[in-house]
């Protein structure tokens, strides 16, 4: 039970280490009819791409996908998707004593303890490359949401002490910077941080956040399958992530019930909708109409330049420093994870609720006359 | 698929509403062999019980819980352990305008977008008398887990803006006031906050921190089914969790690298552990042997007794306000919730992980001679 | 994981012991809107009930089913339901050797085998009492499926070596006989055969077929979610149960294929239908709009009067007859069983596979005007 | 929810058509440490490859498989194990009227029920080649299964009406002939018929046995978890079989109580067994230390070059011939596969049945000193 699933009805299982042969994802219980061809899920994972900007890995990775099964004349067939990207760089390297030591804010030691070793090389399975296969089933996941009107989108919230500034929010502006800062001068403060951590030899953290807007209330079940324990659940599984909230979130516990209270009030076609959003478009674990709104915190990346004190699988102490490419920050390229993320668990509720009502069943197998 | 299942290998099923016959839960996988009485279970339950402070509930509700099945000769079967509270108070009283309108910050208005209609008495499923299934089954998986040496322990951390100071911190005080927060001086001013907000008809939000000690290292399972994902979905799957962090959790997004890394070291007798513990006793998922430890955000309780805007069935818009007894702050009687929901999770992964290694299939089934 | 869990979407957890304070099932995720009381589910249990026949256990157990949870107002909330029998006769008796022996043809031996000892009364979890959480769920699943227009009736389709006669099958008469058997004939061989084997203090088998009518084509899944394999699954959990078949089934591994494959032809409004049944309504795993007819062999009551040779938990040889109240033949009592069986299965089905196709997501969330 | 997925903690999750890109599997919860090669892998996939006699498929498929992930240095890793199997022969070819026909007997007609269209390119995921998944990770679990002393055989036991006879049976000759029945002489009369059903344009049946050697008693879980209803589930998943009994089967519908009942005793080492095995190796559900033995049945290849009558897309009927190459019958490629989904399913329920005692979660968890 290694835990490489994830989703009951959109299920997906994950798989592949960083210097394997390759990674991927199979995806089981995707609606049949869904338009989908290789640039659909390219464009998703180009976005995690390292290489992109000086803060993130300068290899050149250009993971190519594929799409193995599940895919006929251009549409989905309900039949497992397989996707796959074959790693191009798998040649034996001189891990040296990196295989043999424990490097701090790593799973090497905690992978040792549960099995016993571990594939050394790269991280193995706890590598960021293992979201390929997340990212590559959530943009499926993106796209049947699209098509019934749904949008997740996520972007960098803050980078160390430097967070945006809600009056400067600018969409197009996430997309312009690599950063994904929707705030230009974010960014570029941002930018000026990155730099320093780097001559420092050191590394930041940060936060995303991500809004889901279209989603109709209904969505998500009352008790452990709430939205958001599984949006938690589906966001702290992403390597580094250190902490989850919602709408208001921390705030909330420092707030008062008069006004962390959202009231409910009728729109301009009667339709009932709130007027406030602090719980982040979910109430009781429902999603309640409005947007969607929910934070992710990132640890700064592990692996660091300067000198660090560790031990080794021989129960030596030892000093040691990690060379080689390192991103000073992991947060921009965990914007599209997220994502990815979101996508695949209200997809997967979306899916699981359409029991929910008698009704239903019979609107989709009523008798027809 | 109404998502009241938790758990894969420790797997409870809960029932009941507010004020229907009775809420509570079926435990399957218990392993055989636990010792286990109706008193055990009791002692969890007391501790949710509202009237035991001012701030809470002075209905005394007295849930008695009784033990169905799965117990024989004082030992768990392995068989499923039913366990039942029956609702003493169903009268049938007059809702009122309750009944028809959607109360803000509940979940009135998500269950009829989702259902149709809803068990409007007393919040229904959504009440936070659903939390009696969680804490009778979190008992249980405490007591399993106790006997493997893994203590489960949870307190108040902060109530509104009051903090427990750190330098003052005491289990025995944590024991001790009625808000379960382990500083005399915190809980003092806490109460004052309580009082005043009580008076303002208004309500008050706070945070719950666990500590989880004695679990071995090697526990989690390095991707979708990551200790502190588990941990997140089960927390915030309790009613009124906003927000959820692991160690440094939101503060690790504003630290660097060099500072938030744990160096690993070794202890007197030679065995490896962590001389910090910023990753709160988990990396890449999986426990590195140093106490866990979390914390959640509650929201203020909704039910407050100022005048709100809201909207009706009838799609007409109202004033209203919420009378009866209510809580000023959820936070205390969370505490109990947050530790059941950890010793299900923790337990749950336990099981799970029994088969990483051939070494252990061949400890449980290997050929005797 | 003691596997007391059926269903996916449509989720059933049974639990109690044939001895101990009752017995009962948790429904999770019936669709909301359905009509529902206690009577629809007394109506299954009485089928079940013994003491109908000279040939089935004479003890009154008059077993009173109670809703606790789930419905309001008459109707299913989509909640988890609560259904509770209690044990009305509890007391404690001698079981004198029993306990200490392991009857042959029971599971005395493996429920010690695995747990390192068991409930010995009555059978604990193994007896066939177990079955009153199937039926009570069952019920409520044949109740959903017959608002769809889908019913699901079993009966005894051979008592030893008695069988019907297909030329006299008569429904009437399999509700009139106390051995449900459509057959009039069949029905007083049987009984005579009953008694033989009463007289010789021994027991015999049988074989109980179901037929669900009703059933649009494309339930089922490709792989192995096979609608026959998850009926096969179904049926073959029941105790007693040592082979399953669907349509022709052990008689197809006999057969050609230019007499096994059904052809397809246009019924008179020029809907798709086929000409014969070999495939007892499903192809390829998913229902092909033909009725689905399956047979279950039951093996004869392991319980029997005459002597036989066994071994105690001492490990010592011994002779043993196992006086008190046993049935001659079990197969009349598991018709309701296998019944309540089938319909879980079919809902669950159903129920999954509700997001089969884009278009049914657009019916069910597809944005209003 | 395509249910592509097997099993709860030895997770397999399948993908691949007949005629796409290529076929595999992934494999989540493999233990840690087992030595494992594509040699393994290859060597049962061999045995389900065509082309082995002139009773099955021409066509030389060479089946390669590939280990994607999981294996490192020649040892799992406790990481999802990918393994694929690449499609040598896709070019686009002339499917001709058969795209818009469905074929008698097989599931054309239902994928289009329940997806509204399918990927008719040579059975699409409803081909036999779906099973390369079910073997390549049916190979691990045995060998798994083989490292704890378990071995799963199987053979065909029938061939239409030939069946084997017990006096005659040779293990020796169920790995000489193409038919894998272990009676020379049923071998030659089996050819024989085949030779005529060939001739007459037409297919047949036959029956695959199951011995599993070395099973501990206790493995199984009580109620719907049973080891036979989940053997049941695994074996009629596969494509084409129509039944499925353990131990005495149908065969104990007819039988007597004192028949049919296994007596218990001690052998020399004063261990108890049975002295027969009419079960078939379980009681109530859980393993009794006996062999297991079941058998499958299935039905003859529904592709048959002689005349049928069928429907096609545009609702007219038809008279149809299949041509091509053909097995006149399936039953020796099936061998293979189903002791791979009896290998996945044992293994499956021996990992879920780690958790059972007390005492084994002390085995694993207890403190060192």
């Amino acid at each position: 039970m290694s835990g490489s699933v994830f989703g009951n009805c959109f299920r997906i299982m994950t798989w592949g280490e960083s210097h394997g042969k390759g990674l991927g994802v199979v995806v089981d219980g995707c609606p049949a009819g869904l338009p989908l061809c290789e640039e659909d899920i390219q464009t998703y994972l180009d976005r995690r791409k390292p290489g992109q900007s000086k803060f993130t890995t300068q290899r050149q990775e250009g993971d190519q996908v594929e799409i193995l099964s599940g895919v006929f004349e251009g549409r989905t067939t309900g039949c497992p998707i397989a996707l796959e990207v074959r790693n191009r760089d798998q040649r034996s390297r001189d891990y040296g004593k990196i295989k043999d030591l424990y490097r701090p804010g790593h799973a090497d030691f905690t992978f040792d303890a549960k099995y016993g070793f571990r594939d050394y090389r790269g991280g193995g399975r706890s590598s960021g490359r293992e979201t390929i296969g997340r990212v590559a089933a959530g943009a499926i996941a993106a796209k049947v949401l699209k098509e019934l009107g749904i949008q997740v989108r996520a972007y960098t919230c803050s980078i160390g002490e430097i967070s945006i500034c809600r009056e400067r929010f600018c969409w197009e502006e996430a997309g312009r910077n690599p950063l994904y800062m929707p705030d230009e001068r974010a960014a570029e403060e941002a930018e000026q941080l990155l730099k320093q951590a780097m001559e420092d030899k050191d590394s930041v953290g940060g936060v995303v956040e991500c809004i889901i807007s279209g989603l109709p209330a209904g969505v998500g079940e009352p008790v452990f399958d709430k939205l958001d324990a599984a949006l938690g659940r589906a966001i702290l599984s992403v390597g580094a992530v250190k902490g989850f909230e919602i709408g208001d979130g921390f705030e909330s516990a420092r707030s008062r019930g008069s006004r962390n209270n959202d009231a409910f009030c009728l729109n301009k076609s009667g339709r009932i909708q709130k007027k406030t959003n602090h719980s982040g478009g979910v109430l009781g674990g429902i999603s309640d109409g409005a947007p969607l709104i929910f934070r992710a915190a990132i640890k700064p990346t592990p692996s660091i330049a300067s000198e660090q004190r560790s031990v080794g699988r021989d129960r030596q102490e030892v000093t040691m420093e990690i060379h080689g490419r390192h991103d000073p920050v992991i947060v921009p390229r965990a914007v599209v994870v997220v994502e990815a993320m979101a996508a695949l668990t209200v997809l997967d509720l979306m899916l699981a609720g359409m029991g929910a009502r008698m009704e239903w069943l019979h609107r989709i197998y009523g008798m027809e006359e």
